[in-house]
């Protein structure tokens, strides 16, 4: 796929670099490339960096495809196959765009700075050094950064994406017994870990998803009127919620409370526990060693440090009180900080002018719940504005079968991206 | 297994059956044969049944075993192979019991009626019909039973075996969304399952293991001075505990306490959570559909009917006052109802006259936390005594690796059987 990218870069004049990035940690296997480009030098002109990846999720038919994942098919007005939305279709939309500026012997409005990686549904290994390395080199003089993967919150209305949540994952051990023991023979006579973990579990969020871990609500910013304004303009309703839950399970009864829950507020998920039985049937064992799994989705002004000091004093406060003769450690697997930019900064007023030009609607400007960690890499170390400009809907399927992206969110995605570049490259920086 | 049995039975002047079961339900495999035999048919003897099992635990050499498990080996004064203790062993014995008095020239004491099954370690599919329909016919006149099917507490003491707890074994399973949601998207938005079965479960049993579900524990029948009296003299020591378990975690300080909490009270042990995340590592997934795995180990008076009224209910309440908007079923995947026989009856005198004979030393009065169902069908069915009296130690590995039986519980144990047959034949019945 990078050899590839390379060549089509390179055939429409744009400077090729395939950088490697030595063997995957505790592997003998090459990590992809990332393709870093440069289409343009003019000093006079803006310099734009467009992110995107090259690599997708794993696929097989007999998951569920109805067409062969790895063979793009049109259908009824969708791109069907692995990588249409996430993220090959907006990579090669990036292409088309010059593409189209040279059929139509226009000029390229910016230097188009490209960085596409080859590990972003693994942990984008290697990304966040390479753009520390390079900042002051092949990133210098980036002045505002796009980056083309997430969705249209539902499946008619274009967005601009202003927020992403972070994640803490913990894990909570227990082990008291060397090794599993028979319920009837020792049941009663030892504590059992997974009661002991079932315990704190319970005592971290409510069924109503209130988290209890004192402490983390109190880091939460307050809500202001002009930011309550914008929920009040998106289009979502709580049946897109039903349709996409299959259920009726919603915490909350309103749009907008649903949509601050999914952006702008903290929450605990319970996600499971290792070492216990957990098979079907009916298996009458003292697990002796049990982790259970949950993450915090964290947002302004929430930090993991500190976020990390509330969870642990609280749960080793819990594990007190439940004076248990197991041994307790709770663990943070992994942390990444959320990211929050400016609405209304000019890299997002050229991207509401384009989706304006193209989709003849203004956008609605949201949030992501979940995280994409470059984000912010890119803001902290170049030290510029990164927008979200998705291409595809709501309901593509990324990660799932079937994924698709519609045909007229290609076309009218690849003019969205043409025509933001254009506005940026005149947009008042004020 | 159950042909080398019926050869080696009927070369010694037994008559033999191979009872056919049929397929096992669900496949097109046959069950394996119960052999039903008998040895002796003098009208003025008793008939005494004998129960065995010819199955085993799978076993593989990966698995751990230092030797070849299907192939017994004799080490330092033991016999190591997969059934050596569990329950080939025993049954070898029983057929050693005929061979011993042939070669001896000495007079069998009793009517040996036998029932050895192939499907013990699967559920003893076919046993209890087969029990039902042959009490009285095959069955018919049988005067005691004994069962040689399991352990010493310890290591030293020779036991009999008079009590065994029941088990009713429950499933609570929540459901909310038709698929699994990824947390940074819907967290925040849904109630989770896997939030509700933790809280349910841990309104089910205190670290301390003390049963919370209300009506359970009034069902136990009191502690009385005698009952109390057969602890005081049971061999079993805090240290052979902290050595099975290869930990101090437990319950309670004393001995006393442990083996009533063991043997003479109920306990609720959590097993484990199928459907939600179980694997090592980290995904941020909210679990669709979980289920929450428990047992409570019966005691008397416990019935299962009336336990599983009082968690039915229970249940019901605790998940009330979740208000929880997901689906709640709790169910009870089976039962087991527990077995208390009277250690003073002749069966059992019997069997403390030959241990003394063999060990020189008066056996403790045991009883097994675990369920030995079969043990209550032969009681209620042919509505005779029922005595457990064990062949190996403590530590012999049933289904575990290196399985063994040592040497001298072997052949003493052999002594054993016999000499309780010759007690049996003439113990006063009063």
């Amino acid at each position: 796929m990078a050899h590839f990218i390379k060549s089509e870069l390179t055939a429409l004049g744009a400077e090729i670099e395939l950088r490697e990035l030595g063997k995957q940690e505790g592997s003998d296997v090459d990590l992809p490339p990332i393709v870093l480009g440069r289409y343009g030098n003019d000093p006079s002109k803006r310099n734009i960096l467009v992110y995107g990846h090259y690599d997708v999720q794993p696929a097989l038919v007999e998951d569920g495809w109805d067409t062969e994942p790895f063979k793009l098919v049109e259908t009824d007005g969708k791109l069907i196959g692995r990588g249409s939305t996430d993220d090959k279709g907006p990579v090669m939309g990036w292409i088309n765009c010059i593409q189209a500026h040279q059929k139509a012997g226009i000029e390229f409005p910016v230097n188009l700075v490209m960085c596409f990686e080859g590990m972003e549904e693994y942990g984008s290994d290697g990304l966040d050094d390479l753009i520390r390395a390079e900042k002051d080199k092949f990133f210098k003089g980036v002045d505002a950064t796009c980056i083309c993967d997430n969705y249209w919150l539902g499946t008619s209305h274009p967005v601009l994406t202003y927020g992403i949540r972070g994640c803490s994952y913990y894990s909570i051990t227990v082990s008291g017994p060397s090794a599993d023991l028979h319920s009837g023979i020792f049941g009663g006579m030892v504590s059992e870990p997974l009661i002991d973990v079932t315990h704190i579990l319970s005592k971290l969020v409510s069924p109503q998803g209130k988290i209890l871990v004192p402490g983390v609500m109190d880091m939460v910013v307050p809500l202001t009127p002009e930011e309550e304004k914008l929920y009040d303009e998106i289009k979502y309703s709580m049946e897109d919620l039903y349709s996409a839950t299959g259920s009726k399970t919603n915490l909350f009864d309103t749009e907008k409370e649903s949509l601050m829950a999914r952006w702008r507020y903290p929450t605990l998920s319970l996600h499971g526990i290792e070492g216990a039985f957990s098979a079907p049937g009916a298996k009458t064992v003292i697990p002796a060693k049990v982790s259970g799994k949950f993450s915090i989705r964290t947002v302004p002004n929430i930090t993991p440090r500190e976020l990390d000091e509330c969870v642990t004093k609280y749960v080793n406060k819990v594990w007190e009180e439940l004076g248990s003769k197991n041994r307790m450690e709770i663990k943070l697997l992994h942390d990444g900080m959320w990211w929050l930019s400016s609405p209304n900064h000019w890299n997002f007023e050229a991207a509401k002018k384009a989706t304006k030009a193209v989709w003849n609607v203004d956008p609605d400007m949201t949030r992501e719940g979940g995280s994409i960690p470059v984000t912010l890499t890119f803001e902290e170390e170049l030290k510029k504005n990164v927008l979200l400009l998705p291409m595809g809907r709501g309901d593509d399927g990324a990660h799932s079968i079937n994924e698709k992206l519609d045909l007229i969110n290609y076309i009218n995605g690849v003019k969205t991206l043409s025509a933001y570049l254009h506005y940026a490259a005149v947009q008042p920086m004020a």
